[in-house]
């Protein structure tokens, strides 16, 4: 088996010492153009360049749980698209929304470095409303459960997560909304819910909202945010990713004094655990054993 | 029954009046010099002319968990003393310390509002050490647990934690801070802990070690984080209680570039929760049942 390997930051090198000691017996090269047709890619925003010469793909492994950029491109028909599932990022999610929900809830920022008294805010005052309910959301959703909060949920499709009241699909939007002051984002970038987060979907928040987005830049419509914090409907956000990244010099959301930028880090793709969770999915689909974080393209993730 | 309620800060109403409703045949009232001899006290902080006065006191509750600030008084030779149990605070303290546990392991104080790239660091090389054990502790190590970071967990006489590695006594002390990178102390206030935090177990901590102090400021020799910090042996610190508070103006916590201050905030008496315990305990103890939480004065807590 000949796999390919490609990001366009970072060093190859120890992604390919990885891969190859974990799966010794294949050929495992940093992929080159003209590079001779491989079975499998392991790839991280790849050129088109890449699918167009390698039209024999297999199997092409994502280094993210986002399928969004890659499902851009003209894909391989026949290759199965795996996502990265967890590898990682699941608690590293759930430490940054609970970070910046305890930052907000406690006013920590507030009382940080001055001695001044505030009067304690009562936690059943912030339900926490998490979108998307898959590996991150779910995880995301019990490790805010831990710490008292109640929490309410909203996916695609209905599911069960315990000790959180959940919502689906867009008849169960506005009710989820309605019942929540701080809201995650956790959804994949589809069509569906490009622009989700817009003045219709964040005005129905409680007052005093508060808009935790680990998921895609463009699941925001920023206008909208920065209307609903002028207005003072929305009480401050805590956002990761942009619609353009780096988030351009001059955006209104530098220095907004209600909103904290962080440079997507929220969830970073670890090396050794996603070289572990990428060889054992190649070992199970060389046995012909079926994976999980198979991409359905239609769907889009 | 009567029932005296004192604290030097804050409106007595609101206690008073959630007080007499959980307990309507008692006769309760804020304490003033001179007031009736009562059976029970609801105290935070009471001056010793409260106890010199009511001698025949059987009963008394303490408004917080540490008992070390009514331990110096002079208290009624045969009355039973009672602190807070958790009551909304145990939460609060898991909120605070996983709050500065991750900002400081997930750097986000560096990472917030500039766009910069940061290695992610592993959160193996970060164990956590909880000193004391009790149902804060617990709670704590909980909490901590499950973003994954390695706990060991230190306390007078053994316990058993799942999922913590524990040490016991003075002989288990070194063996505890060797293995510990980030320490949290929420040991109760005794002769035997005072000073506890200071230049030797501090410099058994892994090097980079972090301090999380929020249970009292005599825990902590001031000047010995210092030098430790400036030595670069230590990393920082997350203080929320001081030797002297409020922290004395011109103190050198203040503005230090490795240490946040917080105005004794971490785990905060909540008011309903708090009255709510203690009448329960009062009605128990009028039908004759034993409760928990009481203090063993030799003992400190």
């Amino acid at each position: 088996m000949r796999i390919l390997f490609y990001a366009p930051t970072g060093k190859p090198d120890p992604w390919l010492a990885g891969l190859r000691a974990q799966l010794p017996a294949a050929e495992i090269e940093a992929w080159q153009p003209g590079a001779p047709p491989a079975d499998a890619a392991v790839l991280w925003s790849p050129p088109q360049q890449l699918f167009d010469e390698q039209p024999q793909l297999k199997a092409v492994f994502n280094l993210g749980a986002g399928m969004d950029a890659l499902l851009k491109l003209q894909l391989p028909k026949d290759a199965l698209l795996v996502r990265l599932e967890d590898a990682g990022m699941a608690v590293q999610m759930a430490e940054y929304v609970c970070h910046y929900l305890v930052r907000h809830v406690r006013e920590f920022d507030q009382l940080e470095n001055r001695w001044v008294f505030r009067k304690p805010l009562d936690r059943a005052e912030f339900p926490v409303g998490v979108m998307g309910l898959g590996q991150l959301g779910s995880r995301v959703a019990q490790a805010v459960l831990q710490f008292d909060f109640p929490v309410v949920g909203w996916s695609r499709t209905p599911r069960d997560l315990p000790g959180v009241k959940t919502f689906a699909g867009e008849a169960g939007l506005p009710e989820f909304l309605s019942q929540t002051r701080v809201l995650v984002c956790l959804l994949p970038l589809t069509p569906d819910t490009r622009d989700i987060l817009n003045r219709d979907t964040l005005g129905r928040l409680k007052p005093g909202g508060y808009l935790i987005n680990v998921a895609r830049g463009a699941h925001l419509v920023e206008e909208d945010l920065l209307a609903l914090l002028d207005s003072g409907h929305m009480a401050g956000a805590a956002l990761d990713v942009f619609r353009t990244e780096p988030l351009p010099a001059g955006h209104p959301f530098w220095n907004h004094p209600k909103v904290t930028v962080t440079p997507h880090i929220s969830g970073r793709t670890l090396r050794e655990e996603s070289i572990r969770q990428i060889a054992g999915k190649i070992r199970a689909l060389e046995r012909g054993e079926p994976v999980a974080g198979v991409v359905e393209r239609e769907r889009g993730y």
